[in-house]
């Protein structure tokens, strides 16, 4: 049984299907850690009231964690945000013509009051916003907890391994 | 009779009151331009309902145009633009560490499809976005058109003294 | 009878016929809202004496909102708005080595008095621009007005029809 | 009993002592929520093996989150994260020349595999981190989550109210 | 007989009175070369017929080498070398929020076909101004091509000056 | 007899064969104008002998303008401003990863008493330096004003004849 | 026997091996000066247990000079700072969206007391990284010393060739 | 005897005397680590000459390290390192109105082949000039080795303090 057959934990949103190709890394992600999600297209523009419904009934539903991700004015992440009492994680696309820094300031310059834990602009943010949902629902469940240590073991190895390749290609160099 | 005390053509919402310094500026042009207006302060983060049924009741109310001066990630007038089909002008307050260029970007930066016509950051976008609303509505009231034409004749004039007076002092240092 | 045939009442112009690509998801738009429109090539650098032109007697020829296109030192736009009291949109367009700050900062920080209401970069900022044209159209034309609050629901609907294909790939990734 | 006579479910760490009065937002948030925390002067460039110790040591201490506050080449929140499976949520401080686009720039790009929630640069930075450790810790503890409710309200009545105050101020103005 | 008493060889314009400290830089440099001048405010935006006369009058009225200052969206210089054939040296002003960035690109990011000479932001900017004027008049007046060696003898001998007082300092410190 | 045979009124410079693709732009415009000049590599940081030599030398071998090219840490306009009293002019090229940016910062933001008169980035700066080279000539050479007159008109002519062929193509596509 | 046979003097570290093909500048450079040096792949955030031990046993070890390559929040070369009392040099790698300034910024902005030496962004840093540490360690080995007074003379060689090729190549254009 | 007696190992140079007081730091430093300097105004644009004379003697007078200190087009380390092949420290000066962004860009990116080791903007560059240059001359001096082994240690032993003083402070507002 996949982690989609599940009552999800966490839902992934985004503001255009051109951003699925980044947030399939957060959907990856959350697989190897047996993490139920749902995935939703949504805009803070084009659907506000989808949107403002998706937030407020999130608690309800049994959310825990909401990932959005946005490009150029982002504001998606800041909208849910700004109706629900879970995390928000924001995750900046860099598909406007100024890179995504646009996305960035959008989402991370929130006024106090209305957090957005914003990660980096592109692929490692959609990894990371998983990673840190992952986070969040280790505090409380141990078998998730246990598989974040396991990925911080597996992160060291494969540095480890390109640099034992990289060690090997250098001594035949010179053999 | 001020231009309080007709109904309100023009809405303007700020998302804090250290805002109002600011959009006095837009309060004394609409005032000049005898275009009725309201004032209100309302956040789209931090009063999520009163915004969004500002927005979607603007139309109804008579509202012609709405201006939106927010600062940071700078959400306002992008949730108004999304919930009514009425010109909504924004202004970014340069009130965050970033100097404005995090509401700039916030407020230009829309996605194809939900308009917002930004403004300059901080007083002379305040200013702007008054007399724009001014240019909307002066389309169909020959009374605004006319204070228009008289508008920018002043706004010659009051450059043409300026010139005159550095003329005349540097007359004098001469003499 | 096509939106080309009656009197223009948006007057699109661009600094270079490069922009066109750009600024043909503008005509799209005023086509798609029934509303005539002129197309002009001009510069405020290189054709100064006809963008001067252009400008002053737009109020006069019947047009009621202008549109500009420029990068760079994007100027067009400004000039625009020195010379009449219509409403005039500016679009930055991303086609310098700075991918459109220039452009963007250039049309936006206008001095107070003379408003240019400013979209995104490159061709969001096109359609916008259109659609923002629109809105103040809309104001005294109620076909226009209708044909907005359709286009808001389609912009829903196209949202919504993403979704739901995202929804049945993803069930039957599961099947 | 004070908040921080419980044993701390969240650690403030900041770099400088200078940071203090921005982070003092934090504390005061947090105990507002009712939330036992700690407080603590480290660096990753100074202090490298006590950050070091104090990341490593987190999980076992019993802190569920930790918020770092660190400004320019903010890295303190990057090596708690390297270090730690526990949320960790970066503050950029604005105390550089750059005014807080160093430390942003440094704390959200993280590579992926390690996240750092990065929240707004300087106070509201800091008043976000507090209540975003909240909003995890609220997933299991109902009094927190109450709280959050609460809190959601009176941020939107405190706007409402100075809305009102403004709309009094205005009617007197007029009377 | 001042600088200011001979026929102009340099207009020196500038958008605002508020420019004027800034471009006394500009003044005091060329009376110390001796070369007469001309000073005018006028706006690209606000006075935008005197600004074209201005212009396309210059070179007929003797002018050799035009100066303009200008901050935000600055056009001024821009609209000057649109209409004439002289050289126009642009100075953009730091007056705006964002401290200059935005004059600078809008003066300097000019297309293929009409150059502005773009110097530095503020009061480095208006100085090297003059100084460059100066420049291009000394190529066919040898009175100025002197001046202008001496200048850089005494820019040299200000630096050694402000040298030698500062070893004459620090050998005091340690007697 | 082409400009090259005569004795050379411009120095163009730059910093690496690299940008002779931009620079081409420039010197195309010199012969348009009949301006006889000479063409260079040389660095500010490799060949630091060299440049220095160049520039002391320029005002006595005939030199009336020099155009220098460099990107990055663009210092060659700077070196050449430092050691010669002849207008130097200086086009940034956008080669390095942050796409000119820093040449033109390293460019433009010369200290009191050391102009350097900065063209924009890349190819409309090559084009530029050209012009504004004849723009200083023309001074006191009829037939190179003449020229400007006239190119001033091209550009004019080459807008209004793609102006006509956009029209032309639009009123095809309504017949 | 090549400069990897001999004990390292210099230690050259990575982020990942996607920098591996700029590095590759680095270790070109290296053994031009006959310099023997050692190359490791290791992350400030993905193996920081080993990042510490390289950093803390470096000097031991003999190693001279510390070379340290990262992207986005690049804290590769603090972290090495942080923990040795040799000399660490940082080169920005550009891989993220907002190519290099990230990088840049979380290398150059260290804290007082620990200093990073950074280069330039991607290549020209790779290389000049490289030369950097042997114009540290020429100051001991006059071999070392001797050859960088060759390179400097072999990098003036090289542009004067080029320039010869141009000067030979515009001749014949002549001819 | 003062640091100031012996025969200067060091060289710090500065473009201006409005510089000394952020150097001031790197002076305290070096006195600190016991290591002899000189200090001297001079500029690359205002003193080309001496700064050249400066540059190329360096080596043959016992310089081993050079610190260069300069704002806005900071173009004298990159003339330091063009003319020496001992190593040189840019410190860039956050003097200008865009806040020492140009000076960092206009020192770090400096072209492959001659490399300035570059210092954050301002104070804390300044202090890390002089302590990079302790690190650089520690590989040879055991006194310095051990003076940079000890700066460590009381860098840590101040945040130490910091920290043990914050929790007293906290310790007593319980009490």
């Amino acid at each position: 049984m996949s982690a989609q057959d599940k009552k999800a934990l966490v839902g992934i949103i985004m503001g255009s299907d051109s951003d699925l190709p980044m947030m399939a890394e957060a959907t990856k992600a959350l697989e190897k850690f047996g993490i139920p999600y749902e995935l939703e297209i949504m805009s803070a523009h084009r659907t506000p009231a989808r949107a403002h419904e998706y937030a407020t009934t999130a608690l309800g539903r049994g959310l825990k964690v909401m990932i959005a991700a946005a490009g150029a004015a982002a504001h998606l992440a800041g909208v849910m945000a700004a109706n629900t009492t879970i995390p928000v994680i924001g995750v900046p696309m860099g598909t406007s013509s100024l890179n995504g820094l646009d996305a960035l300031l959008s989402t991370v310059q929130m006024p106090g009051g209305i957090p957005v834990a914003t990660m980096a602009i592109d692929k490692a943010g959609a990894t990371n916003a998983a990673i840190f949902a992952a986070e969040i629902l280790g505090l409380s469940d141990p078998a998730i907890a246990k598989k974040l240590v396991e990925h911080k073991e597996e992160l060291a190895k494969a540095v480890d391994e390109k640099n034992a390749k990289l060690k090997a290609k250098l001594a035949e160099g010179k053999a």
